[in-house]
């Protein structure tokens, strides 16, 4: 455990029903237990008290698995190189755990693509764990939930997590970042306007992969790709601020056949141990950007929440809706919700102190 | 004015330069200054203390233009579709402005596109004005940024604002779900992963545009719309809470050749007259929304500021560490940060009162 020991969830509203459940549920999930896995990972989805008693749990028991970002525009085939993966990993025998990042629909949730209908292959196999996941609420929620994921997968002894970002928008694209490894996706021959999408997608890259390998283009693809790699400046991603040292290198892959999956597989390995240990400066900073969303996002729910409280609902309600009519800056509101946040703080009895 | 006479930005390090320059730019901007304009957005665009001073000055003037979103999958043709509008638009004598969300490099800022160069055909025109922006910083940027750009380009006097979303991610379609009036742009035939994106996609339209009506298979697509769109639950986005009474419209235009634009700009008015007033729920949640992004952007800019704060940079900053390492859980270092955020505002002087 960690250096915390606090059992119950301080102040939520069915705090003891949520640690009698987490403490099945986590002890059942890190076990082996794949249900109580999903009913888990389904709680951390939908950010219920459950989620929280149970990474208090799981989370120091975390930290060992090697995240890696799969992201890539519609159609350059991740979905399909996903599975080739598996089938690879699982050849010596690694767990494998899968989230798929589906922006799909930000209100009923991820719908299933196609794609993955073919990973039910592996449904029988109880060392592939895929679970597609839609952030809900408000913006920072989708890195903050991936994290929490992986955690929970992470502590139930998955030892390669796949991250598979769907959207190429600019949260998706950093989900993938804060991955230890990340790995872009292309295909060759794309229109004018992936290719503008591209290159805000190398920057984040570790490893490229041009995949369709067998189509017409791939190879020079490939060359193009290697070009503007050396061309690029390597700084660190705003989202993340990792610095890349090193210039990605570029692999060729059909996913559909599996050529060029084993090689990607070792490139992934080597990835890993260049990055663990003194020489992983990228890989501790990218560990601390998983973090810092998660932590962040806490923050900034435990405030919501504060701000939703009967005291003070009404006021901020009041000044939200101050600013919607243009009566109101929103800097000047700003400060107000600040100084009823903090006047509340110092209004109750201190959580942290005794 | 607003309720608020605040001239200077409190505890801001640059509080009084900014101002007068804010004071002067915002003035300029507001009397047609395009360059002033420019540099108001670029201030926006990277958070500066003059953005603070300019929004407090500027944003009670806004609220008054007609804000709408297009957003649609790469490649269904929204440069050339916006292209298209401002000619139209311009026939009318409307001043109308641009907000093109570029998630294409979250570190160098947006890269221009090549459709966007066609814009520069009104590069003359002073009643036309465009501009690309790229959300900088933490997840939830998009939509505070883009919110504030349009309320300058409000206070400046432009009647219609597009705000054009290129990425599929979920902050793009939630930044373009914020306008008063969404529209989703479709194009026939489209792969399989790209039909699966536009299910999300639909639920926050309020118009469904099908472009390039000059394929083969735009009726079809047009139909097939109109046929998913009556079996779709009619639901909030979760994004904007935005409740929808009505099915939106399916036109069919060819952006290329001008076809069905008036028709389309002709829909956008209905809806703004339609959702203006007493009947207007829909856009004042939209109204709310925005301003909510806005609004907790800027809490959340204020209270990393704190964090980063010498007193606190420390603590906060091991903190973080411990979660990096697993040797603390996210909940109970997002507790610490908390409890250092309201300790720091107890032992200053408040702000607020005086």
């Amino acid at each position: 455990m960690g250096e915390r020991d606090r059992p119950t969830a301080p102040g939520g509203p069915s705090g003891g029903d949520s640690t009698s459940t987490a403490d099945e549920l986590t002890t059942a999930a890190v076990g082996g237990d794949r249900r109580a896995l999903a009913r888990l990972l389904t709680a951390v989805e939908n950010r219920t008290p459950l989620a929280e008693a149970a990474m208090r749990r799981l989370y120091p028991q975390a930290g060992r698995a090697h995240i890696v970002g799969i992201t890539g525009p519609p159609g350059a085939g991740k979905s399909t190189l996903v599975a080739a993966l598996i089938g690879e990993v699982r050849k010596v025998g690694r767990a494998v755990a899968v989230v798929a990042v589906d922006p799909s629909s930000p209100i009923t949730g991820g719908a299933l693509l196609g794609d993955r209908v073919r990973m039910q292959a592996y449904a029988a196999d109880r060392d592939v764990f895929i679970r597609s996941m839609a952030a809900r609420g408000h913006a920072g929620g989708l890195a903050s939930t991936t994290g929490a994921a992986t955690a929970v997968l992470d502590a139930a002894g998955f030892d390669l997590i796949l991250v598979e970002t769907v959207g190429t928008g600019q949260s998706e694209v950093e989900v993938a970042a804060a991955a230890d490894t990340t790995v872009v996706l292309e295909a060759p021959e794309m229109g004018d306007e992936v290719q503008a999408i591209k290159a805000g997608l190398l920057e984040v890259a570790d490893l490229v992969v041009v995949n369709k390998g067998d189509k017409p283009g791939a190879q020079r693809t490939a060359s193009q790709l290697r070009a503007m790699l050396v061309a690029a400046p390597r700084v660190g991603s705003a989202g993340t601020d990792r610095p890349r040292p090193k210039q990605p290198e570029v692999l060729i892959t059909t996913a559909a056949t599996g050529d060029g999956v084993p090689e990607l597989l070792a490139a992934l390995d080597r990835h890993r141990l260049a990055t663990t240990g003194d020489g992983g400066d990228g890989a501790r900073r990218a560990r601390l950007a998983r973090a810092e969303a998660q932590v962040w996002a806490i923050v900034s729910d435990r405030l919501r929440d504060r701000l939703h409280d009967k005291r003070l609902a009404e006021a901020a309600a009041g000044t939200l809706d101050a600013v919607a009519e243009h009566r109101l800056d929103p800097y000047a509101a700003a400060d107000d919700l600040l100084g009823l946040l903090i006047d509340a703080a110092g209004e109750r009895p201190s959580e942290r102190r005794g």
